[in-house]
């Protein structure tokens, strides 16, 4: 059976991706971190994830990348701010070089099980900016990935990185998961700490408006927004 | 005053590196892991080396990368072998992706810090098959990073991977070394997670041959090879 390693944050794109990837037979190993962000409880979420998706093994990261602040996300002297879905420049909730920590980090994993396929939940559509969402960084390095690792580079066992929806809008993922089963109620998408979702940061918008363009009833959340 | 990430394991290379750096005039910024590997002392010798170096900051990062073993360095299960410096596989001392990981991270704080300039003291002429040390790699890191930060990709702020030592032999760099007065007494090379050096794996029997061919003493170690 072919092994994936798939970056579960706990969110909506990544436990899609955790479907399209169980519905094409790959044997799932599933890989979150606590990188010191504020919303940890996407990290229950992801946990709870795992548990319905059948998952062979589930392993989360502690990192102390917070340390060098630089967010809204990790930076606890900053706030989050309110969200705005049709802005155009860097929000301050950019960690620097995430995905490529989270990459790099289920690259040493991937090698460390022999598995030869990875897969990230990021799309270029909707990427708010976030230059670690596009497909030239995804290229870029998967051919870091094959030069650095010696099941890549010596052993001929190269590494594919899977990004499904890097063309795809949140509504069209959104589509897909409702089509494969995904439990959407139990994702977890706020950027702020709070027991229940605040319904204006960036992140619950545009999952927001999402699931209403989709079409896709929101199991996570009651009409007037709360969380259930 | 330009601004230097340095990767800072504590031993040879990177104090070498360390000094090369300050030499240049860059202001310098260390950043250290803890991941697990048994010979943690080698974090302690980072933290001195900075203070005689006059770092700007030295950050330390923590990340529980053993958690998949596949390594000697990482795994308690495993042992690590004598040394055999005429060696052609791949040493069971391999961390995967390790220097990816290291990259990685050093992006994101570089991009935190504003600094265009990350510092790493790895060889590909003494790189014991450790494919992560070779300039391919480095190459396709240092392009995964500029196409991955908002720094690189949006402001016109690219970041180089410096490896001055990577078509150098250790021998070389000790010289180097040498020349710039690095406290070579300071650094920690031995793999084995004892008080002293074991005198037996890979990492010591290179550090005393390339001492020897060097010329230079080693400040760190007895004529008997123990520490002193």
């Amino acid at each position: 059976m072919k092994r994936a390693v798939i970056l579960l944050s706990g969110g909506l794109d990544s436990a899609v991706t955790l479907w399209l990837a169980k519905s094409e037979g790959y044997e799932l190993f599933t890989l979150s971190f606590d990188y010191g962000q504020r919303h940890k409880k996407e990290l229950e979420a992801a946990a709870e994830i795992t548990k319905v998706a059948g998952v062979k093994e589930h392993r989360l990261v502690t990192i102390n990348m917070d340390q060098w602040g630089g967010s809204s996300l990790t930076d606890k002297n900053m706030e989050v701010e309110d969200g705005d879905v049709n802005r155009t420049d860097i929000p301050v909730t950019y960690v620097p070089a995430r995905n490529m920590v989270f990459l790099s980090i289920a690259a040493s994993y991937a090698e460390a099980i022999d598995a030869q396929n990875i897969f990230i939940g990021v799309s270029q559509v909707d990427y708010s900016g976030y230059v670690d969402c596009r497909e030239s960084f995804i290229k870029a390095m998967e051919n870091a990935i094959n030069q650095g690792t010696v099941m890549a580079a010596e052993k001929n066992r190269p590494i594919t990185i899977h990004a499904p929806f890097i063309y795809k809008t949140k509504t069209e993922e959104i589509k897909t998961g409702a089509k494969l089963g995904v439990p959407f109620g139990l994702t977890w998408s706020c950027y702020r700490g709070g027991e229940k979702p605040c319904g204006t940061c960036d992140s619950c918008l545009l999952r927001a408006k999402a699931f209403q363009e989709a079409g896709v009833v929101d199991e996570g959340i009651t009409e007037t927004g709360e969380r259930k």
